[in-house]
């Protein structure tokens, strides 16, 4: 295999950073960024900033305008080698007389699956895979998981007592963590597609869900689950300049009782046939918001959501905050309100990251 | 003040490793570690081993054979001016002709609290105080607690799921958290004096509770709480080699019904009055494991101990191990299950450290 330098780090950790600004706007697109890299210099930089626009390559490749021959392009994701809506990466890269590519992680995509690395090396380009793989993979995962599943990447984010806790015997959980906690939860809206909540979470907090990051080109989508129609029109989800974004996923139960409020605020309701339970299916909803495009959904609960994903074995991560403080109290309400597995048959998860967040700590785990 | 060099930080963690190899063994002293260095070489070293015993600065000073003159002595905490079982080390200190006394932490029981350090600076002694103070104080910490209560420092161990439960809804707990983090469990236990534990353990699991890193020399008592008498006397507690220092702190019906048992395998018996809710009252307890000397009490649950001793505002610190598995089960048993409080009246605790065990996660706080 061709040598790694810390000089390849460098770029790709920058053509990382590049697609990151990409999170939450390009699907069905992975967020991709690029560097096109002469010598120890910079020729030009970019990344993927939404379906139907140039992919990041592209925009790396223009922004050198025609100087790229002999140069080194970084690109967090293999090249595409098919035709899209946009025409196959590696054509333009071989064009362009490119003389090395820097990839970080292949595309899982059964279509490419290293392909496109073939294409180039065959054409003589020397090829990379696997700078910064972790961090790229990451970066990919929900798109991986879309493409192979048709499914989008769940993100459960929960703020806890350190004897998991979410909210106390009389329901109130503001504010259990700090502000950096909090601060980062911001941050992490801004990856995701899709913020999914409970009706129990609307009818006791009224959120807005949005993150306060975003600028003007937000794409964020909310998704109310409410089976029986409890929460109110009035809600902010419902009413506020986002609300055309806003979904209700509920039953005919509910449908029947306040579809006509909720699209008369400019809300979308989706109505599912009712599990056993009387309840929304998650399955189905997932499938259909990975059918629109959605790559990355994030629960911000409440616990029986939570636990309701956890029982289907929806999700794919957690990130959870600590608070240090313990309620001790039985009757308060508990992370994961589902039906629940026992000790002998429950999943291992793997733990990926333990980081302080102000006097909070997050453990984020995903499947192993 | 005298100036602190990464020399003094160096021979100071000396003291303090010596120091640990004493606790669980000093009762009612403090473990403390001493180190008499002359110039860049150490003379002598020692530590307290069990009250009645040389204290740490002796033993060390012993060991430099009289050789000392001008020399640094380090000592984690503040030497005792008074006379107790032994002569005052302050005495020992300046007939040595010590010429620099560097202490980790001023002792905070009030016959002392900077009087040792102010006999050997009258005499002519340099004397720095506050060197690695976090951790000599760390290390005391359960001394100064029973020295200025009478209570011993109390400790919770919960192994429990990211979701907080340390059982499920069959009761089941055995393995929760997995190979590392159970050692270093190990190296908690040998630390203090006292294993605390509810009825319910010892019926579910019959653990020893003892700690299989020591020797000989274990002081280690077990204290089972047993209300209404529901341990069998078969229990390991009650019958291996170490029953004699085996407590069961019960009530009057408890003791009717079976402090003959127990008292037959060679347990000791204490029998309180019951209180409202006919269980066995903590903080009584606690004050007579104070006066019997005892300076740290860990509690390994179960949850509804844990959750009284919550509950009665006797926890001094909590170690909180995570594994990561989540049951989202409302009725496995949680990490603290008793009356418990609101988030409006919550305590916040100081998180004092975050560690991975393998693939779980340590979260240790303390009261603020």
């Amino acid at each position: 295999m061709n040598s790694v330098s810390s000089h390849d780090r460098k770029w790709m950790r920058r053509a990382i950073a590049l697609a990151r600004r990409g999170e939450g706007h390009t699907r069905p697109n992975p967020p991709v960024g690029a560097v096109v890299v002469y010598g120890t210099g910079k020729l030009g930089e970019g990344f993927h900033r939404r379906a139907g626009e140039a992919h990041a390559e592209v925009v790396a490749l223009d922004a050198c305008r025609g100087a790229a021959r002999g140069a080194t392009l970084y690109v967090t994701l293999e090249p595409c080698s098919t035709q899209g809506r946009t025409p196959p990466c590696t054509d333009r890269i071989l064009s362009e007389g490119i003389a090395r590519v820097v990839v970080g992680c292949c595309d899982e995509n059964s279509c490419h699956r290293g392909r496109g690395l073939e294409i180039l090396a065959a054409h003589g380009v020397e090829v990379v895979c696997g700078v910064c793989e972790e961090e790229a993979r990451e970066l990919a995962r929900p798109f991986f998981k879309h493409v192979t599943t048709g499914l989008p990447y769940v993100t459960v984010k929960l703020a806890m007592t350190l004897d998991g806790r979410i909210a106390d015997r009389e329901q109130r959980s503001q504010w259990i963590t700090g502000a950096a906690a909090r601060a980062e939860v911001q941050r992490l809206r801004r990856r995701v597609d899709v913020m999914l909540v409970g009706a129990g979470t609307v009818c006791a907090d009224d959120p807005s869900l949005l993150c306060r990051l975003r600028g003007a080109g937000d794409d964020l989508m909310r998704v109310v689950v409410d089976a029986s129609g409890r929460t109110p029109a009035r809600a902010q989800v419902y009413t506020d300049a986002a609300a055309a974004r806003t979904v209700v996923a509920t039953t005919q139960a509910g449908a029947a009782r306040k579809a006509a409020d909720w699209a008369r605020q400019g809300a979308q309701v989706w109505t599912f046939d009712a599990d056993a339970d009387g309840r929304v299916p998650l399955e189905p909803l997932l499938k259909r918001l990975g059918a629109a495009g959605v790559l990355h959904v994030l629960c911000e609960g409440g616990g029986r959501l939570a636990g309701a994903l956890q029982d289907a074995g929806l999700v794919d991560a957690y990130d959870l905050f600590y608070a240090p403080v313990l309620l001790g109290d039985s009757r308060a309400v508990g992370a994961l309100e589902g039906r629940g597995t026992l000790l002998a048959d429950v999943l291992r998860w793997r733990c990926v990251d333990v980081k302080r967040f102000g006097e909070d700590v997050r453990i984020r785990v995903r499947r192993a």
